[in-house]
């Protein structure tokens, strides 16, 4: 990473710590990343992301800020982006998937907590993550117990609002969200100080939705074989589009993916063609999280697609754009947003839907179901969701892990295993 | 227990293991109920209900159901049971407070998962719990993401009906909660055949009141040195109020208050008067779960309130019995229930005020929080529980347990090292 202890500095970060961060980053990425061969040239501007991921965009949002813009931190694909960029805000996702950050959750939060709440927590708390430092406010939701109280323990040190996502979705629920993101609304309108106009809105739901459009294009080569791109490449790309300018974002991805187009032209491919097409679903991968991933694809199968909010939960689903007035474009973010088929719903039928769906889209011949430790949302749901699958004849693995490396023999034993069951 | 093979069998009940619960039990309540010197005489009645827990009312229940009658099965404070009694229904607690149900939950659900959640679950699948086999509907609720998601597989064997709890206490909330008690009363009338007058609803919110008040009647006299009663004999009442007729439990605790109320006059008490008073909050504690009690009692303690849904958070609050229709009384029964501060609420300050408020009442020494093993609520609740108390210079001391018996040892060790502390 270049030289960025200054900015660092200035957010009262914890220098020593984060340096041991900085360090341990780039050892890791090179195993996982820089290993690949016939990698696409289109990520290496995904490659710089990383590189810099504590330097240039928070270089960039505190310059937003010295312009008088706000910046607000968010965990979960259940905040609605539009209305943040609307009111002249930036919307940036937070820290929160590494081991380095757990131990600083766990001196406020249960050891029995999820690693991506207590590292969340921790990076804010032991000060080592410029995103959380840098965010004028948090936008937590309540979408599982861990978070929601976390937040709780996280609002004595900054300010945070939590939005109340349903927890069914019938249509009482859409109109009840409605209201959520209207209060979403007034909030970012008081702290930015800027009106939302119906113009401005109507500008940055085309905005989130052309990312979306390119993050839906770049899953779309991946229904080729051989593959133009590894799933730990796509995994990469979709984590930084928590973080990055969503135009930019949006042009890089396309651009990613007209070289990815001129590959699948030529059949040229990163995997042997008959490599096992492997479909994840379970709970989100945050950045540095790429420990499912690698071990796959270094086991002789390939990932082909994560029913994951880092994956198809981020993008599937536009916002109409045909809304002239706020009540009807809220009304078109509101149904978009609880078309996401997450555990916190009860029941939650849409997301096997969505993965026996995908499994076909995307010509999977297994699919691992892997949940982090202590979620229990994805872990009880996924008794359903194997059934579901064993009732559909798809081959199935359930592993649940967490941040730290001392389980990566025993996953890469059951996922080797589980493609030799699965070897065409 | 006496001979109720035939009724069990009937119930379809797996009978050889669940004799062997009923070879238990009588060892359990016999070590931890019976050894205790001179009991109120009114605990007698309570002693009966115990020995014949699976016997006596689930007949009662059987009989009802012969004469046309519906059974309700609930598992949270947050079920209106007004408006189960007031359709002519009958509403029960369910199974759910003993190891030997956990391995039967296990079989469906994740072993990180609360044991209240899995024993409930294995008491219904492994056939030995006649509430469960009897109950022609339970009524679930959202109140965590364990029982959330354990409804939907729970759901696979049996009608559920789930009603959506609020995760927040804004005014929306209150009438988000109207609404599923609306559902919830459209529910009970479809299924009982029987609808609902507004006399028939004033009069069981009268019943259930009657019952609270005994309730409150009964921690009342736990304000007293020397204490009448001990605490593991109200939580016992306590529990039992969940299974028995509310009239009928109504009558027999103002019965055991009559003599507390004579034993107060005369100074008489169970513990010496200057045994540590403790308090305890957390989650709650399901017959025959005794555990913690049984450990603060011989350890040279008392136990004065529970702030427990097995405890305050049970009878505290009336219904208003002023509502005329049936939208007055719909309106009153949502805004009762809303006042329970259950961990399930973001944020749940109401909870720290009810507690540090009882530790005034009860003249309490010290606190116990504790929880379930994997309950995220309650545990992540504890630091800003310890935090509160830690300010207000209450000793707090905060545990985690499960239903085995494997870490009584290590309980009563910091149990007693608390209670050293805290001695006067």
């Amino acid at each position: 990473m270049a030289d960025y202890r200054k900015m660092w500095s200035d957010l009262e970060m914890d220098l020593e710590k984060h340096d041991l961060l900085c360090e341990a980053l780039p050892e890791a990425f090179g195993a996982i990343y820089m290993s690949q061969e016939n990698r696409p040239e289109g990520m290496e501007f995904f490659n710089f992301v990383v590189a810099e991921i504590h330097g240039v965009r928070p270089a960039e949002l505190i310059e937003h800020q010295k312009k008088g813009g706000k910046v607000f931190g968010t965990f979960c694909v259940y905040v609605p982006d539009e209305i943040i960029f609307a009111a002249g805000g930036i919307a940036t996702g937070l820290c929160g998937g590494s081991q380095f950050w757990v131990p600083g959750g766990e001196k406020v939060l249960p050891v029995n907590t999820c690693p991506l709440i207590k590292a969340s927590v921790g990076a804010r708390l032991d000060g080592t993550c410029p995103f959380f430092k840098i965010a004028d406010m948090y936008i937590g939701e309540t979408t599982c117990d861990g978070k929601k109280k976390a937040w709780e323990i996280l609002g004595q040190e900054v300010p945070i609002h939590v939005m109340d996502v349903p927890q069914m979705k019938g249509e009482k629920d859409i109109l009840a969200w409605e209201d959520e993101i209207r209060l979403l609304f007034k909030k970012i309108e008081d702290l930015t100080g800027n009106k939302i106009s119906p113009e401005a809105l109507a500008e940055n739901i085309k905005l989130i939705n052309e990312k979306r459009r390119a993050l839906a294009r770049l899953y779309n080569t991946r229904k080729n074989s051989p593959l133009p791109i590894s799933g730990r490449d796509v995994l990469l790309v979709t984590q930084i589009a928590f973080y990055d300018d969503p135009a930019r974002n949006a042009t890089m991805v396309n651009k990613l993916c007209d070289e990815l187009d001129e590959r699948i032209a030529r059949g040229e491919g990163v995997f042997p063609a008959d490599a096992p097409r492997i479909l994840i679903t379970g709970t989100p991968m945050a950045i540095p999280n790429w420990k499912l991933h690698y071990i796959i694809e270094t086991s002789g199968a390939a990932v082909v697609a994560e029913e994951l909010c880092t994956g198809t939960r981020y993008f599937e689903n536009l916002v109409d754009e045909n809304g002239k007035t706020l009540d009807e474009q809220i009304k078109a973010l509101a149904e978009r947003y609880m078309k996401t088929n997450c555990a916190c719903f009860t029941p939650n039928t849409g997301r096997i839907d969505d993965i026996l769906q995908l499994v076909k889209d995307y010509k999977a011949d297994g699919v691992i179901d892997c949940n982090l430790q202590f979620c229990g949302l994805y872990s009880t749901e996924a008794y359903l969701v194997q059934q579901a699958l064993k009732e559909a004849g798809i081959p199935y693995l359930h592993l649940e892990t967490d941040y730290s490396e001392q389980d990566m023999e025993q996953m890469r034993t059951r996922v080797q295993a589980f493609i030799e069951l699965i070897g065409k």
